[in-house]
C-alpha cells in the first residue's frame, strides 16, 4: 500500500483530497536553517490559478499555506514540515448523482475497485488536479534550496493542442517573465495567444485540450544520479508520472532521437574556460543516469482534461448497464497551465534528493554570516 | 549511495560489469514454491543475441545461467535468490588507451566525476548495456510468476530509425512467433527486413541508429497501483528508464495524445460479457496510476548506440585538451533487439512488484494439488 | 535525513513539536473501508494523562483529534490519514534561559550539534514526550485494525525503580481492567500503589525513577515476519527504541535466558486441540523472527526522566564554561505511566505493517454486509 | 516479502543458506576509492572458527572471500560488491529424518508456515547461524571505512552463562589482544578460562548455555542519528536483533538504568580540553537517537543455542502427533563466540550507514595523495 511519498532523503508526503477538509504536504529531510515563511508559499500559489480566467474552471481557489511544524523562529529546524492549504469553495452536490457513473478518462473505476468503493469519489477526491496544491508547496521549499546553490528549475508551455512553440530562449530571465504574464505560461508570447483561442475553443466545443510541458534545471553539477534504477532521469521521470493527466515523458532529444544517427545525436566533448562542456546537448544533461553539468531538460506529455461536457458513454456501476452521462461542474477545458507549476514542482523536489545523496546539499544550511545559530557560537 | 535496486516487495538487484567476473542478480521477495532450473533461463539468454550476425557486434556472449541460491528441490524457498552469468570474452586491451577520452554519448565522464575516477571503465563497466543479461534473468523468473496468473507481458520492436511498422497484430501468440524469427525482434516480418537494412546501412557508415520498443501487458487485473508517487505508470517509467539507452516512455496514446481532444482521447466504458471494458485504450490501461483491466500499453524510445566508428570529438580528461577520438573494438549499430528482453523484463518484474504489493500475488504458490510442501501435509 | 515514519507498507509518520502548533500522524497505506471518527481517539487520548495528579506534570493536556484527511462517510478510504492535536497550553518562557545550557539526560546536546543549533529548544521541541501523543493516535487505528482480526495488544507497567510486580493474570480483560484503574498502569493493584509511593517520593527529592514496562500481542498467527534484517522482533525494537527514554528491549525470556541452559530455554512443540503450540513460551513467541502462534512478549526498559528538579553539572555552549543548572518548569517525575500507551502504539503499529506484507490484512476491510460499497453493489 | 537487507545508503543484503553452494554479501553504496583484496577477509573468517575445538561444532569451516563485483584494480568502484564463500563440508543427510520434526527453539515450524513448507529445512537453511559469515564480510568493508575516519567497533564476550566478566578495560588495543586468544572472546583473560568451563560442562551435559556479548564504538562523532524511528539505537537494535539467537539489547545503563534515580543516571556535562563530553556515560553514548560524541556502548543477550543433545518433545507435522526427538549432528553447545565477531559487524554496518546519511562518510574515498584517480588528474 502506500505510495504517497516521493524521494529517499527528502521525503515529500502529500495528504488530503480535493473535496475535504485541506490539502497538505509533509516534508521530512529538509535541512535545518533555511529560512521559511507562510508568505514564500503565496506567490505559486496565487500562480496556479492563471489570470485569463476564461481559460480555467469557474473554481476560485486562493490558497494560503499554514505551516503546522518543522519551522522555529522563521526557519527551517530539520523536523518534519506540514503545511495545509484549507478547501474552501467546494460543492460536493455536483459528484452525489454521478457516483456509480465512472467518468471516462478518470480514475473512478480503477480507483473503485483498488479501494472497494470507499475512496472519497468528490470531485476525483485523491485523485484530483487540486492535491498538485501540496506539490507546489514542496516546489516552493525545493526551489528555496535549489536557488542557495545557484541552480534553477523552470517549467514552460511549449504545445497547446497543435499549437507549438519553435521558439529558443537565450535567457532563463526572458523565460521566467514572459511565463508569468501569459495565462498558458507559455513564455513565446505570440504562441501563447493562439495557445489560448485554441483552449477557448474547444471549451465552446465543450471539449478539452491537452498539451506539451518543458522543464529546464539549469547548473545543476556533474556526477549527480545514481546508477541503473535510482537514475536521475528514471526518478524524474517517476516524480512526473505522478502529476495529474501525464502521458509521457523524454530527456534532451528523446523520442526525435530515434531517426537520428549516433554521430547525430552523440553530443561531442569540448573544453570551454577550463570546463568540461558539450557542444550540442541532445542527452538533455544525463547520461547512463548521471548528471553530466549540461542543463538537464525534459519534456511532459499532458493529455486533454477528461472532464468535458460532451455527453458520454459509461456504464452504471450498480446495474451493469451502458449509460450515457453528462459531466456538469466547473472543468478546466486544458490542465496544461495548472501542471506547469506541478511539473516544476516535482522536478525541483527530486533534484533536491538527489543533490543531498550526492552531498553537493548539507544536512544543516547557514544563510549567513550573523545568523544566532548555537553552532556559530560554539 | 546504492541505486541498484528495483522495486519494494519483488526487489530486483543486479551487480557486476562488462568486464569483471559475473554479472548477477539478486532477488528478494519471490515467493515460495515456484519451479525453476537453470535450464529456464537458456531459451531468453540465447534470445538475446539475435541470429543475425549482421546487426550486432562481434562479441558471442553465450551466457548460462548459474542459481548460487533460493532454490531447493527444484522450487524457490522464499529466501533471496542469486543467479550469476560468468563474463567470458573479455578484451580489456581495447579500453585502456581511451580511458582519460570520454566517448561521446557514453557516460564515461558523468561516472568518473561521481565516482572519482575508481569506476570500472572497460567496456561501460557497470553501465555497459552487458548488464541487462541481469535484467532478463531476473525477468524470467517475474514472467514465470505472471503467467501462473494469466497474465502476458511482451515487448517488441516498432520502429528502427525512420523505418516504422503500423501493423496490428491480433493475438500474442503471433507477436511472439514472427518475433522470434525476426533478428530486430519486429514482429510485422515485412518491416523487420527493411529495419535490419538500415541497421547494416547505418553499421556500413561506421555510425548507428536507434529505434522504439513497444511493450504490452495483457490480463493485469483493474485496481492495481498506488495513487501518486507509486503510480503503476510511474514505477513503470522508472524501470524503463534504468535500462540502457531508454530517452522516452509514453503509455497508450502517449505525446500524441496531446493533439487529441478530450472527446478523441477519453476511453468510454461498457460492459461486454458482464465485465467493465472501454472501447477504446488510449490510456494505455492505467488511469490515475492505477490498472483498468485493459492491456497496458507503453512505447520506448531507444536512442542510437553511442559507440560508432566515425571519428568524433572529444577532451584529454588529463590534459584538458580537445582531441579526436577513434573508438574501435565491438559496437552494436543498434541496440534496439538486445534492449527488447530487458524492457519486457524490467516491466514484467514492475507487475509482480505491484501485483504483490496489492495482494494478488500471494507469499507461497503451490503449484500443483500432488507438491510435496509441509504446509500441504498439514 | 528523514528518519520520522515508521512502517514499509503501513506507514506512519510523526510530525510536530512540543511548543509548536500542533502534534500530528500521518498514516499511509491504512485499508480502506476501516470506520473511524474523531472520537475513537478520545479515550486513549485521556488515558495518557493518569488520573493521578500526584505523579506527573503540572501540564494539563486535554487532547482533541483532528482528521484532516483519508476518512469519508466515516470509514477510511484508502488515502493518507492526518491527524492532529493542538498544543495548547504551552510556556516557552521556561526554556529560553537554559537554552545554550544543554540538561544532562535530554539530548539538547547532540541535537543541537546535529541541527546547528536551529531545532526547536522549547521543552524538547521534536524530541518531546509529547510526541508521543501521534503514536498514541496511529495505535488507536492500528488497534482497530488488529481488532478486526482478533488480535489484542496490551502493556502495562511492571516496574518502577525498585518496585517490581510479580503477579500472573490469567486474562487480557483483567490486565486491561486494572491498567485502567492504576495512575501507573501496572494491573498489579497492591503493586501499584507501591510504585506510587516511590514516585512520590522520587518527586519529593526533587529526583526521576523509571520502570519496566512489558507488552503483550496475542493471537498473532504463526508465519509473521521476514527473515533476518526485517525480522519481527527486529522492526518491534526499532520501533520501541524510537520511544523516548527507552534504553533496553527484550523478548520471551530475554536477558534472563542468558543463565538458562538450552534444556531450560528451548519451547518443546505439543498439539493442543489440533493446534501446534509450545508448552513454554520462553521465545516470546518469535523463533528466528518469524511469530510461532504463541503471545509476542517483549520487555521495555525506561529510563529515569532526565527533567529532575536537583541541581546539576553542565556547560554553557556560547562559553564553553562549566556551569551549574537549576531546571524548573513541569516534569513528570517517571515517565513510565506515559510510555505504556505509546508503547502499546509502535508494538501495534508494527504488527499491522508486518501482517500486512504477510497477507493477513487486505487491502480493503469490509466491516458489515450492508455496507454500501460500490464494491458489494458490483 | 523481501527483509534481508540492512541500511538505507550502505546497503548490505545477504543470501545463501547452510547447505547450499554459498553464502554471499552484496553492498550498494560503498564509497569508491576503498582499497579492497580478497585477502583482507582472512584474518575475520578465520577468527570466526575459535582455535580451542572443545567448544565448537566438529564442523570446520574454512572460508576464503571471492569478490565477484564492485572492486577494480584492488579498490571499490562505487558499484555493488558481491562477496561469497563456498559451502564445504555439508553433510544433510542429517537432516531429512527430522524435516517434520520442528526443532525446539529453532525456527523450523515458523519458517514452515511462513514459506508453505518450501524452505530449504537442512542445517536452518537460511536462519542458519552460518549465514553471520555474510555479515563479517560486509563487517570487514565496513570497519575498514570506520577506521579511515578514526572509528573502533569492538565486541566482546562479557558473560557466558552464569559467569561474568566485570572488568574493565582501559585501551581498544588490550581488550582486541585478549580477544583475539581467548576462545570464547572475552578479554578478561581469568573469566575467559572459566567461562570456557562452563561451556564444556553445558557440552558435557549434552546442553548448551548462552551470554552476554558488550559491542563498544568509540570515536563516534556527536550529532550523527536520526530522530525517532531512524535513531541510532533504534537502527542499531533492529541490525542486532538480525543476528541469530539475540533476545535483548540495552545501551549504556539499559535494564539497570530502571533502579537508578534520575540524578544517578543522568550524564552531566563537562569541557575537557575544550570538548564537550559526558562526565559519565549511562546513556551508552546516544540521546533521543542521536550521538553524543562518548562512546556508544551496547549489551546484546545470546540464548543458549536451540540445538542440544538432549531428548527434547516435539510434534510431527505430518501425523499431528507428539514425538520425542534426538537431534545428532554437529552443534555448537555456545554460539556467544561464533556471535561475537557478527555483532560486531552489523553494528559497524549501521554506523556507516549513518555516517553516510549524516555527511560523515564521503561518496569517494581518497586514500593516498598519489592515486592515479582521474579526479585528481582533473
Amino acid at each position: 500500500m502506500a505510495g504517497n511519498s516521493l524521494g529517499k532523503e527528502f521525503v515529500v508526503t502529500t495528504f488530503g483530497e480535493s473535496h475535504g477538509k485541506i490539502v497538505g504536504v509533509l516534508i521530512d529531510g529538509c535541512p535545518a536553517g533555511l529560512s521559511i515563511s507562510e508568505e514564500d508559499f503565496q506567490e505559486e500559489l496565487d500562480q496556479r490559478i492563471p489570470a485569463q480566467p476564461k481559460i480555467v474552471s469557474a473554481r476560485i481557489e486562493k490558497d494560503t499555506a499554514k505551516i503546522l511544524s518543522g519551522v522555529f523562529n522563521g526557519k527551517t529546524t530539520g523536523a518534519p514540515i506540514a503545511i495545509t492549504v484549507d478547501n474552501k469553495e467546494i460543492m460536493s452536490i455536483d459528484y452525489d448523482k454521478i457516483r456509480d457513473l465512472p467518468r471516462p478518462g478518470h480514475c473512478d473505476y480503477p480507483a473503485c475497485v483498488r479501494y472497494g468503493g470507499f475512496n472519497d469519489y468528490r470531485g476525483g477526491g485523491r485523485f484530483s488536479g487540486r492535491v498538485t496544491v501540496a506539490l507546489v508547496m514542496a516546489g516552493v521549499i525545493a526551489k528555496k534550496l535549489l536557488n542557495r546553490y545557484n541552480i534553477d528549475v523552470l517549467a514552460y508551455t511549449v504545445s497547446i493542442g497543435k499549437v507549438k512553440s519553435e521558439k529558443k530562449f537565450s535567457s532563463a530571465v526572458e523565460i521566467r517573465k514572459n511565463r508569468s504574464i501569459a495565462a498558458t505560461r507559455c513564455p513565446d508570447l505570440v504562441c501563447a495567444e493562439k495557445m489560448e483561442e485554441a483552449i477557448v475553443a474547444a471549451k465552446n466545443m465543450g471539449d478539452s485540450i491537452g498539451g506539451i510541458v518543458e522543464c529546464v534545471a539549469f547548473n545543476v553539477p556533474a556526477g549527480v544520479g545514481e546508477p541503473l534504477f535510482d537514475a536521475l532521469d528514471a526518478d524524474l521521470a517517476k516524480a512526473l508520472f505522478g502529476v495529474s493527466a501525464v502521458k509521457g515523458v523524454e530527456f534532451g532529444t528523446g523520442f526525435a532521437a530515434v531517426e537520428m544517427f549516433g554521430s547525430q545525436n552523440n553530443d561531442e566533448f569540448t573544453v570551454k574556460d577550463g570546463k568540461v562542456e558539450t557542444v550540442t546537448n541532445n542527452a538533455g544533461g544525463i547520461f547512463g543516469g548521471i548528471s553530466s553539468g549540461m542543463p538537464i531538460t525534459m519534456r511532459v506529455a499532458i493529455k486533454p482534461t477528461p472532464s468535458i461536457s460532451r455527453e458520454q458513454k459509461t456504464i452504471n456501476l450498480l446495474t451493469m448497464e451502458n449509460v450515457t452521462l453528462n459531466v456538469n461542474g466547473r472543468h478546466d477545458p486544458c490542465v496544461v497551465p495548472k501542471a506547469v507549476p506541478a511539473i516544476e514542482a516535482v522536478a525541483a523536489v527530486t533534484l533536491v534528493d538527489h543533490l543531498i545523496r550526492a552531498g553537493h546539499i548539507t544536512r544543516v544550511f547557514f544563510e549567513d554570516k550573523n545568523n544566532n545559530s548555537k553552532k556559530e557560537r560554539l
